[in-house]
């Protein structure tokens, strides 16, 4: 009874015992803890692009979650007994960040690592690169494409399984900090209870600094087949809907419809002011066709208050996938969000939580609840479809 | 009998095992496969700029040819009994590609990890950095010294033994892969057989995307001592021959000669079309000054079109040095090239296959036959020898 | 009797021995070599931004240097009994140079690692980033802050215990080359007797090249509590004190006196021109306000003429933090640094030494020699301070 707490200083070592280690599917792995119902494994790439990254593997019986400290504690892919859950990207294994320069690419060299079912955009700042006139100092104003945190290591790396609330689960610490600059502390941790078909992630972000500093957070949930397929709907509860540009305004009366694989598909971005309960909490679901395959997301639109949804429906080979990404901020750059009051200021010594849950929908049931409950969020309230870009959700083009 | 194949990452376990590691020129290796008359070995550096870096020792024999899968299969340099093939560079041992800065030094970064004796130039572009205006979009427009090929480690590295073919060899995948942007895939195999003094490098390159891409391939081919030296002599058969600038027209009577080791010697490098014999083969030579020490390269021009010689003979210390470089192109700027229709469109799904055999000339009798092979591809065509730079092969100064 | 010699490839090999490690802090370390009196440890971080960085640890008894070799061969930080010597950057561990982007945070990127006791900033270059018009070639104007020499490994690491002398010691090479470019090595050899509270730095920088180059050489030496404190005093002897800028001149009264933490407190530099004795050393002091503990430095101003004091008294949380910094020149840009002549232009092949001896002075008695020495440099000679920021020093606001 009560609470398992493996340092992974400790597993680490133990890694090296030859009679605990097996090599599957091209990994060097081993089981750290577990029973019957559970496992907590680790391991690490060797080789290629790969090479260093450390990935944990939480199963939680039915459900494995794969989770990448290495990569700012980013998810990934998981998997619901034979569901997999994430998306095919070009870039096929996860990527250390020794590897992914975010200066080069004119500052978009972060989508040579993006491959991830959940991608933090963050901390400092997220959206397009540039130069930020806004940022208060020289070390603040580079931007490159969607900030730091997915390719900053984690630390401090904990596994636990706690019998009493039947959970197990990792945490790890990110340091997104320099001298003269934004400090920021980001614990994030990801639970899941046994047997369920879900897991939990808070991030804890801690401006360690003595001075407020600017905070942008984004999730980047990213999935594909067999969730993502022509004819699958992202539902959400919402009173606005709007093209980010031009290219999202083409397709605004099929804002919530999927295409399948398209050759051609240039990318539309559709931001969403979204509706809560009285806990303040709000779901999103992207479903297949059919309705018996979905993934949703829990979240407090407190924390989390701007959602987009990006719509890649592009030829499968170059990455064929639709993004349901929570945040503080609309992707737009930072000093657009500044100046529309939505970047956040993290006094010194204070620290934003939030929390988003991932569920995924294994049946017709299961979806169709996910719907209902977000059809009750919608209620009787309309939802104003904006046509064109619309200030201040983003610039009009 | 037939092939052994040895996948790496067995090997990499087995590593672990102490009784079966040595500790060599500094250096962790261990003979992995082997019999009397071959082997295969492969260790990796642990420290300074070299730490991480794999290295992988084919030795057929007479001949060991040392690949660097960590950067991008490029060989650092291979012996030929006594005869050591490679060149000194100021940059003393293989460079781990996170020392590697391609943005650093006005994006000629490249050159802080340049030393071995074959090292790729491509994929998507090389030739000089700076900004491509007929790039299709800024995640390629941005251009860094000879791209990225040579800094991205290879994954699936194999290695063989063949008793039929009596060859040994080893092969590596190298991705050069982004979202929205090219997405070419590296499968390079070097392969020699027992006992020869030659070995051949079959690079497939294939565009995994689903839109057509640009390709750039180049071999950078290096040597020195004893090969180079004063009166050391490059032979090829060609129709022309184009000094690339002003500096190259300067030497252009005797564009086929090197000089000793020169104090403040600037490089000069010169543009050769080549001919070919029936089969669209060719070859080309660097013979030392006695005509007893020669290095060919044999390739065919439907693959390898362009041929540039860089002669780079100044002071040992500076790193004392010739190129011969096999390419799809001429090393100019990638704009200049795409203009001039010698930058490829590879087709989704298509692959580029290129051959490149790399052959030792340890004695007079063995430089003599390549010199009249040489001499037969020539023929009665006569050399147009250009005084200045020409177009469409280079920019005129 | 007589040296003993460490090779670290063989104490690197011997650290699979699982009986021989121990878990110690986080870090995977072992005792390589000692007695009762003194200890030679290693070992490497493994997670999060420090992963892969080797640390030494050199006891001689009291004092134990804590030594970086993957960063250029700084120094963490000390200790001197209960005396921590060093300072609390809000950069907690030493950071891995593949997670600093010297080219980010517009050229920056080098304060994302920075935290030592000791960091050299060169050896090509230090001082604020930019484009250097005076320099020889693009592979040299593209700078970035501090240099390169930081976020470079040394290879070549050898640790070493002398009977005779009763030193231990440790040396590592740290190569600063490219090809076209600055062919620089060092050899940084750091040394302590048994039993004493002082450690000697003993640099050794070749131009390896065939061409003389430029060689610029900072040692930021950095202390926090208990050493800085409301009231704790800088004390050298020099005949000229010169604020940098107007933010110093602010300050130019006090110019030795430091603040306590102070919230929102900006930066203040001073620079020296020190006196030195008959054999041309001279002797740096920070001392606490009571005089009970204090670092001083001994150098040659022949090989470090110049010196600068960093006042950076910020909040504790920001990184509270005094620097002494002994130099061949003032930390302004390198454009500025070889119009007043104070850019050294190495010839090739030869070496440039400088030696640098840090003391921890435990205790009032100590302090006490320490001043008393300083005020016998200074003797009869007037130290003219100048109110504003002075040419050649500095650029004049």
């Amino acid at each position: 009874m009560g609470t398992t707490r493996i340092q992974l200083d400790a597993a680490l070592d133990s890694r090296r015992l030859p009679e605990m280690e097996t090599l599957l599917d091209g990994r060097q792995q081993k089981k750290i803890a577990g029973r019957d119902d559970w496992s907590i494994r680790m391991g690490h790439f060797w080789s290629g692009l790969s090479a260093g990254v450390e990935l944990i593997e939480l199963c939680n019986g039915p459900l494995s979650i794969y989770i990448l400290p290495t990569r700012g504690m980013g998810i990934w892919q998981a998997r619901y007994e034979d569901l997999q859950v994430g998306w095919n990207s070009p870039i096929k294994q996860p990527v250390h960040p020794q590897f992914v320069d975010l200066k080069g690419r004119n500052g978009l060299g972060w989508l040579d690592g993006f491959n991830e079912l959940l991608c933090r955009c963050g901390l400092a700042s997220n959206g397009p690169p540039g130069h930020d006139e806004g940022a208060s100092s020289p070390l603040e104003s580079d931007l490159t494409l969607h900030g730091r945190i997915a390719n900053l290591p984690a630390s401090d790396v904990e596994l636990f399984a706690d019998d009493e609330s039947q959970t197990v689960g990792v945490s790890g610490v990110v340091d997104e900090c320099t001298l003269f600059g934004p400090q920021l502390r980001m614990k994030s941790t990801v639970t899941s209870k046994i047997g369920s078909s879900s897991f939990l992630i808070r991030d804890e972000i801690t401006n360690i600094g003595c001075d407020s500093t600017e905070l942008q957070l984004l999730y980047h949930t990213n999935v594909g087949k067999p969730f993502l397929e022509e004819g699958a709907v992202v539902e959400c509860a919402a009173d606005r809907v709007i093209p980010r540009d031009n290219r999202a305004a083409e397709g605004i009366r099929s804002h919530g419809k999927c295409l399948g694989p398209t050759a051609g598909f240039a990318e539309q971005v559709y931001y969403y002011h979204l509706l809560a309960d009285a806990n303040g909490e709000t779901q999103t679901l992207l479903k297949n066709k059919a309705g018996n395959h979905g993934i949703s997301l829990k979240f407090k639109t407190v924390q989390l208050p701007c959602f987009a949804v990006w719509k890649c429906t592009q030829d499968e080979r170059a990455g064929y996938v639709a993004g349901l990404e929570p945040a503080t901020n609309y992707p737009n750059f930072k000093t657009f969000e500044r100046h529309h009051g939505r970047v956040i200021n993290l006094a010194a010594g204070a620290t934003y939580t939030s929390e988003l849950q991932i569920e995924i929908h294994p049946d017709a049931e299961s979806v169709a609840q996910a719907s209902a409950q977000i059809r009750k969020l919608q209620g009787t309230c309309q939802q104003q479809i904006n046509p064109q870009p619309t200030a201040p959700f983003c610039p009009i083009d």
